[in-house]
């Protein structure tokens, strides 16, 4: 099988990395519209050959889009174009309504399986790709209906040779739901190091007072604007919904804090302490 | 030396757990309201006897209160009272202004020694302690010139024993900047907690879509109310004015993702990725 990496950064080239040993006769291309992206990728044996789009999507029987989300919806009809009657294309974006409409009509629609791993790490580029991030982790499939029934199977197999858990959505809810458990952690953690960076001028007191919990918390703050503003402009809607309730609780917060209500403080944390339940088993 | 660790949690049981094998002649009694927190400490190894306060406190040579801080306000003034002459008491609270406003008075405030370990887990009790929590982390001393300057000797060369950096403030100090870079952290992970709980009715969804960034902005959802409401109290008017400064920033935010400003997103989003620089070395 011949797979195309469009775009290898940390989730393509650890897609690479961790289907490559697992299937037989495969040969992997990429395309990076960064030079020394390419460059890298090749030197670290995530891809074998470093190829042109056009090229790449014409000789190719799968492709994955493991790029930002706006450049998802500009190449996706693009490669849907020229890529073989036979061939199938995956994208791994963040949202997946935007995206799915783009192509609605196209008539090769069914060649498409739109796709998101729920895995990640706050760093970007080739070098930040390892085999391990994919295992298991959740593959949601949106509007699987609107795949070829081959093609579905196609993903779903790479899903179990990745050791993937499978989750079937529409694009809808997928990206409602992403704006909660996701899109929002993103924004909750970028506006946590801009406040603490605004009032710390002193660089030295954060690194003398800052505990593993600050870094926790702020850890996604370190994620990239590029893959992270398209993102946020096309799951606009649901985001602004989200990040309103949030503000609202704070808001609250803040008033039990102001009022020294220390007992509506105490039943609000108990409420949030129900998180620990759930997050078992979530690595 | 007879050292007493009045509450054997997480905080006050790692610190008996790092110093038990550094000092030469040590014993180690603990005080704990929980007599089964107490029974574990024991069974743990992590304290020799368990004492009630009274008799505990009249024969140690160093007291560590490792108590929720409003507990520390009300007993340090009646261990300053028993204790002996010669002896120290430091509180390892994460909030100092009120705590040393306290005793300021007290004829032996000489004999208290006001200090903050940078450290911690989401996690309570005797057995979420561990001996690796405290050394490489920083030890912060307040109003050191109003403890005997043997006292603070004698806590320095403890920090250097458990291989702690030492760092020196004044209360309102210390105070105003942890509700920047802790205190917040823990709010903006509550709120968020809730948020996602309130919305996703159906666990399952949490559990299938969240991934790491979750986790890891959410982790401190999970911390003892015990602990942290009082410390939300104490350090009401900073938290309060961090919390709106949090505020804000999110709402610039939601108005820039509202207006699909994805030039502004974007640059918001490079000036939280300078905390990266920051946070090396934090760990």
């Amino acid at each position: 099988m011949k797979l195309c990496i469009v775009g290898i950064g940390l989730l393509g080239g650890s897609f690479a990395l961790g289907i490559k040993d697992k299937i037989s006769d495969l040969k992997i291309t990429g395309v990076d519209a960064n030079p020394e992206h390419a460059k890298k990728a090749l030197e670290l044996g995530i891809v074998q050959e470093i190829l042109n789009l056009e090229a790449a999507v014409a000789e190719a029987d799968l492709i994955v889009l493991a790029i930002p989300v706006n450049a998802i919806i500009s190449l996706l009809p693009r490669v849907l174009d020229v890529m073989a009657s036979t061939a199938i294309v995956i994208d791994l974006g963040s949202t997946k309504e935007l995206i799915c409409a783009a192509v609605q009509d196209h008539p090769r629609r069914h060649q498409f399986v739109a796709v998101h791993p729920i895995a990640g790490t706050e760093n970007t580029g080739p070098e930040a790709a390892f085999a391990s991030l994919l295992p298991g982790k959740t593959m949601i499939i949106c509007e699987k209906e609107k795949s070829d029934p081959v093609a579905v199977q196609l993903i779903e197999e790479l899903c179990r040779n990745l050791e993937m858990r499978i989750s079937y959505m529409d694009a809808a809810s997928h990206d409602l739901h992403l704006a909660y458990v996701s899109h929002l952690s993103h924004i909750s953690s970028f506006a946590l190091g801009i406040t603490v960076l605004d009032k710390e001028k002193n660089e030295q007191n954060i690194f003398d007072m800052a505990g593993s919990g600050f870094s926790s918390t702020v850890r996604l703050a370190k994620s990239s604007p590029d893959m992270w503003a398209p993102i946020f402009t096309q799951n606009g809607k649901n985001i602004s919904e989200a990040l309103a309730s949030y503000i609202e609780k704070l808001q609250f917060f803040k008033k039990i804090i102001d009022n020294q209500d220390e007992s509506s403080s105490y039943a609000l944390m108990k409420e949030a302490n129900e998180i620990r339940r759930i997050l078992q088993g979530i690595k």
